[in-house]
């Protein structure tokens, strides 16, 4: 099937690009000689997750139960749950691991911890611990003595098992620059390193030390210390990547192939069939790349970009596209653009399935996941 | 089912507000004598559709071809696909009606007019004319020469009937005040009410004179020329149309249910597990609820406010909460909180399922439609 043939809007892989990525950090993780752990929170598809786990163990990381079973089923036995957990969501997590699981959790705390290492049934759950190394979001802030509280009360529980510990220095989100990057980056890995030294220095273990967001594995210098990277949007990057210095115009390998359904010369605008259910209405891009709007305008068959064309706002089922010159003539109403996402994370999950490509021909369809049920 | 033993987050509709909103709608339409055709848009839920319809005709608006095929394959004939259609979605619609379906479609193009008025095979498709009321999305501007050259088309046309003019103000979104909404509604009905006296004086017909936006059809003083009426969020609501003064917080029935994950006084935050995916990354309340963020903060049973708590910020599956005083003692890890959506349309397209409420007792699931395959 070629992209002209195919139903409006749906999301794209190219399946050149994606491998480019996936091998590429792959081969970065080796250099430095810490595992790969790849986050597939983005991706929700055991077809790339078999891709991004080449070269390595095994395992990766995800932000839901669901998740984690979805890839338990698909053959993945490795597996870190990486948001803090809550106890009501024990025994879902309870019944993965006595289906033969390995399922790390993390925590960030004191009667969270309690509740982990009091369950008696069952095999001991293993739990990391959460590292706040700048992001602010969860987790411990460095010197908090809840770690060594937590790390006790983990190890020391019948019902838990003390696996170490683990930061995303999601802050490099907020980077102006890579030296700024590799700060972060920096920031990161000592927080965690710091968090590991803290508990062996009192006579607990600390198996993982775990870290990694996209940029800070892209530019990180130094992993010493760490076990673990988790990068997860690397694999198909967006124009947020892009403008943190991640990735280059021709790394994007996702895209939301759509069709024009109007001319609005009089408003300066084209409007595509692609709005804020195929985009989503994340913006975040914006703090790097001024002019990403909802997404970038690229030809179908070559993704280059369609002069500055972007899509400037979306309600549910419409994009508006804006310019400095808009070809009508090169794109009448019913042909077909391709979209270059704002921030691919969000993009994907409003479809539930990759149509993979190789220029305009679709030479596979991936089922993702969606949904926590 | 109670709402501290469902998986979260989790999408809910409170029975008794989805009643009273569609009951609210359809008294008023029936009251000015115009008929209904509710918009399926937000909701994609033929549970939801079977209310809103109550004593009206039953005909529906979709928003895709998908919701279209969806409500027919539930026993709903009459459909108006209310998004400018494209040459090559006409075997799809032609499929449709072959199988039964009383489908409208709608173009603002000459080209696109020629290509539904030549189709030979089948019965003609019936189709209406957008009509630009001010919002300034698609449709013809007042007063386009096309307006008379595309009636001319369909109404000759052997693949085409025309049905009439349609429009959409959704400018009023855009209002400050029910006065200025009132203004918006008069535009919309008036740019809709001459289109179809344009055509009629050229012996065009003309059955079919449709506008509606819910800002416009709560506020709206006159429908006089109109036939229909094509409001949607209005039978869940937001704080969108709350900020708008369409609706009051008790009005508001959808709600998401989250998770307490984390507590985190050093950076004033709690944490739930309801971040941009589950909320959506709509912001567009912000315009009209200075403090609207991803959402309000409700009891999960009353549905009161609890203090200004608000989501902040959101990540993929973390939203941020802040506020004056946060509770923490109320709502420590694991407890369950409600929250309000900025914009039901985008946060109910994240759910497979809607969990529907009476209290904080679940007492149905009914399913809802999502995507374009």
């Amino acid at each position: 099937m070629k992209l002209q043939d195919v139903p409006t809007p749906a999301v794209l892989l190219d399946r050149g690009r994606l491998a480019r990525n996936t091998a590429r950090m792959s081969a970065r993780a080796q250099d430095h000689g810490v595992a790969l752990r790849p986050h597939m929170k983005t991706a929700k598809s055991i077809d790339v997750a078999k891709r991004a786990t080449e070269g390595h163990f095994g395992g990766v990381t995800v932000s839901t139960l669901a998740e984690a079973e979805y890839f338990f089923d698909h053959g993945i036995r490795d597996l870190t749950y990486a948001v803090c957990v809550t106890p009501d969501r024990l025994p879902r997590a309870r019944a993965l691991v006595a289906r033969g699981a390995t399922l790390h959790l993390i925590t960030d705390s004191v009667p969270v911890a309690k509740a982990l290492a009091a369950q008696s049934s069952g095999s001991p759950l293993s739990v990391l611990i959460e590292i706040d190394s700048g992001e602010h979001r969860t987790g411990l802030p460095p010197g908090s003595a809840d770690l060594l509280a937590i790390g006790e009360i983990l190890h020391r529980g019948p019902g838990s098992t003390l696996a170490g510990v683990l930061t995303h220095g999601g802050h490099a989100y907020g980077c102006d620059t890579v030296h700024e990057i590799r700060e972060v980056a920096e920031q990161e890995r000592r927080a965690v390193v710091d968090a590991a030294a803290t508990l062996r220095e009192a006579g607990l273990p600390c198996p993982t030390v775990s870290a990694g967001s996209t940029p800070t594995a892209v530019h990180g210098e130094s992993y010493e210390g760490l076990t673990e990277l988790r990068p997860g949007v690397y694999m198909f990057f967006d124009l947020a990547q892009l403008g943190l210095g991640s990735c280059s115009q021709a790394d994007l390998a996702l895209s939301v192939v759509a069709t024009v359904i109007s001319h609005r010369p009089e408003n300066g605008r084209l409007v595509i069939d692609a709005g804020g259910l195929a985009l989503s209405k994340d913006t975040g891009a914006a703090r790097m790349v001024p002019d990403a709007g909802y997404g970038w305008l690229v030809d179908p068959v070559t993704q280059a970009r369609i002069g500055d064309l972007r899509v400037v706002a979306a309600d549910q089922e419409h994009g508006y596209v804006e310019g400095t010159a808009i070809p009508y003539d090169r794109l009448p109403i019913g042909s077909r653009v391709r979209v270059l996402p704002n921030h691919a994370c969000m993009t994907a999950a409003a479809y539930s399935t990759y149509l993979v490509t190789e220029g305009d021909d679709v030479v596979a369809r991936w089922p993702r996941l969606n949904g926590w049920a």
